[in-house]
Parts: structure tokens; C-alpha cells; sequence
């Protein structure tokens, strides 16, 4: 047995996410079942979190422990061709046996992406949130950096949250544009359910000036999930990378 | 009545093509009857060439004659409004009533997208022919060289073919390669079925070697289609621009 840490990238508009669930597809499913097709025995993959239905992923990364002999070229190639078009496989790692995809995970960085001023593209529609008006960056960079650092997010995270450890760090959160298009970067050291959607729908309501960014040190205080904004539509998130 | 002259832009993977049929739904088929529920009447578009199934189009244009008085930018949110996420209409301008969206096209440029090295990416493979092997680019562009005139093209058309003039003038076609994204450009004054398609599928075998580039000529003057190569998959494929 070796532990292998594997990296993926997957576009989830038709998944449940990822993780297994009763009712519905998801990408751990479909992995698991493609490397016990590949492997001949059940084989079981752990993530480095839980994406949200709809979520995309340019990164995601989960381990698991096989018994095979198979070069790691030659087990890439045979995983992508046994899963689907919109799962695949980039990368293959030995990694200590006490290696865990989660646990282990120092940061991730996620990309959100809005389309605003009403352009409608065919071929971005599965990859953003689309905003009839224009958003005001400037004021959305303002609530972003009063978003870096150490905070309570409670505020900002979905009631449905398992966790109660609701402090995190966020490293890096600004926002960019290009054209008509909008991306807000966001680099912590983890995140609460919902955490990067309901920031993204609080910017927007910043932009449009139903929360000043100055009331941010009092939304976190609130603790309150109520006080914050919106949960952007998930299709525009983008799990960018895994850092361990 | 005016008549209109609709661009729009789609995916057309979950599409039978843009012509109306009697099984699969297609394009002219669903704006046609967004059409209707925008002007309460049934109302027939005439499109610029038909796509096969699951080609796309960044461009495409189609007549449509109107009895409303809905201003431009309205008819254009209501109708985006109608349409899935995979279509949408991106412009609209009034013509004279003669006009003809098929007839009165000058030309039109294609473009295919070829990624290879065997990489997969889950958000390009809609719109990409995924090949294992690397693809000479000289070769196939000295091909290229040799499509670019005025021939009769019956060999690089499907034999179920409905028109009787085989002869086109195709003033550009040539390949670039950025990464390992390869993409061939061909613009003509009009396309026979299935045309770009084998003209990739022969430009992917002259990079193999199984055709020389200086015997396009004598595929040319066989009229025969199976002396040319295979025909690429429709996925690739993107309407790019329509000249009239």
C-alpha cells in the first residue's frame, strides 16, 4: 500500500459536489468508482474539502491508499480515459502514510467571476454569475481588505456549518477587472460553508451600496449571518489551488 | 414588417445543428419560438448556413421579418431573456426586405481548435478535438497553402452533400499554435458539408505522414472523398465570422 495524493480539476456544473451523498452525482463517486475500475478493487479517495454543488474546481487535490504497481504515467493515463469528459486528472504524488488531503492543507485560493452589464455568453454562462449593471471595484477592493486577516466568520458562513471553530485567515482578497468581467481572489487558510459565496454577494451589495464597507468590523462582530450580504450563485466559483 | 438581421452566438453541443428537424432540438427551432413568446406571433428566422451538430458559433446570422415596434435594445434583453443560457442574441439591425441572411453572405471564417499532447481539460472539452500525439505545424500549414484558392472541393465534402456547385474560393487558411492549443483558420466564400471538418481531419493526417502536402492536388482533381482524410469531430468547430 502507498498513499498517493492526486490532483484534479473538474468543471462540477453537473455534480452535487464533492462530496458522496445520497441523492445525486458527485465527483468523489465517480472517482472512486473509475480507480476501483482501474485498480480492481474499491478504492476509497479523501478531499481536501467540500465544494458546493455547481463549484468548479482548476485544483483540487484528495488521496488515496492503492496497492497497485502501475507507473504513474500509465495510472494518469487510464483514470482519464475511464472518467468523464468534465473530471480530470492532472497530477500523482507518493506522499507519507500519514499524509492527509485536509488535514494537511495550509491554504486554498479560490476564484470568484461575475460578467456584468448584462452581456449574455454561451460560453462563459456555466462559469460566472451574470449582473445586469456595472459593479464599483474600487468600493468592493475597500470591504476586501477589511476582509484580510484573522476573523470570526460566522457572519459570513452558511448556519448549516458542521464546524465550530468559526476563525479564519484570510491572506490575500481583492478584486480585479477586465472589461466586463470581474474576478475576486480570496487565499485563507480554510474556509466555513458558504464563506467565499456569501463574501462575493456582500461585495456586490457594497458595489451597490447597501452596505457601507466601513460596517465590515461590525458584521463580524454580529456573528450574525443575516448581516451580510447575498450567497453568490455557486457556477461562479473556482477553486484555484491547494497549498500544503 | 421589417426584416432584421439577428448575430447570435452559441454552444451548440446539447444542439442538433441550427437547421429545424424532425428529431433533436436545434437552434432555429428554439429561437424561433422564443421569438413568438417576445411578439406573440410565430416567426420564421432564416439562418446564414446550416451547422452541423454540436458545432458553435461566436457568430451567427440569421434574417427574421417582425411586425413589432419594440425598440432594438429591448427586443434584444427580452429575446436573451427567452433564450437558454447556451444562446444568445448579440445583435440586431434593421435591412432592406430583400435581404437574405444565406444569399447575400459574402463569406465566412471558421475556426478549429485542436489540443494536444494528450492533455485533458475539463473546461475546454466542449469545444476541442483532444488528440494523444504532438501535430507538425509546418506540414500542416503547407497544406494549408494549397487549400487556400478557388477549387472544386468535392473531395473535402461528404458525399451527402445537397448542392450541385462544388466550387469554392477559400482566401485564408492556415494554423497557429499557442501552447499546446492548435488552431486552424479558414475563411471562404462558401462551405460544402462537412468541409472544414475534412480539411482538418487531411491537415491531421499530412502531419502524420499518411498524405503528402504536395498531393492536394491530385485530391482535388479526384473529386473523390476518400482520398482525403477524416472528418474531424464537430466539437472543435466555431463559427467565427459572417462577411456580407
Amino acid at each position: 500500500m502507498k498513499r498517493v495524493l492526486l490532483t484534479l480539476s473538474y468543471d462540477g456544473t453537473d455534480y452535487h459536489g464533492w462530496q458522496i451523498q445520497p441523492n445525486g452525482v458527485t465527483v468523489q463517486q465517480v472517482l472512486s468508482n473509475s480507480l476501483e475500475k482501474l485498480l480492481g478493487v474499491k478504492t476509497a479517495v479523501t478531499g481536501c474539502s467540500r465544494t458546493d454543488a455547481g463549484v468548479h474546481a482548476k485544483e483540487f487535490c484528495c488521496h488515496a491508499d492503492c496497492g497497485d504497481n502501475i507507473p504513474p504515467s500509465a495510472f494518469l493515463k487510464g483514470l482519464n480515459a475511464l472518467l468523464p469528459q468534465d473530471i480530470a486528472v492532472t497530477g500523482y504524488k507518493e506522499v507519507p502514510p500519514d499524509f492527509h488531503a485536509r488535514y494537511d492543507a495550509k491554504g486554498k485560493t479560490y476564484v470568484y467571476r461575475i460578467l456584468t452589464g448584462g452581456r449574455k455568453d454561451p460560453f462563459l454562462s456555466r462559469y460566472v454569475w451574470q449582473i445586469e449593471r456595472e459593479l464599483d471595484v474600487g468600493k468592493m477592493n475597500e470591504f476586501c481588505k477589511k476582509i484580510v486577516g484573522t476573523h470570526d466568520f460566522s457572519a459570513f458562513s452558511s448556519s448549516k456549518r458542521s464546524v465550530t471553530d468559526t476563525v479564519r485567515t484570510v491572506s490575500e482578497c481583492h478584486v480585479e477587472k477586465k472589461g466586463d468581467m470581474i474576478s475576486l481572489y480570496i487565499t485563507a487558510n480554510g474556509f466555513l460553508y458558504n464563506m467565499v459565496r456569501i463574501i462575493v454577494g456582500t461585495a456586490v451589495w457594497v458595489s451597490d451600496g447597501s452596505i457601507a464597507p466601513e460596517s465590515t468590523g461590525e458584521i463580524f462582530e454580529s456573528k450574525n449571518r443575516d448581516k451580510a450580504g447575498i450567497t453568490a450563485p455557486a457556477k461562479g466559483l473556482v477553486l484555484e489551488k491547494v497549498f500544503y
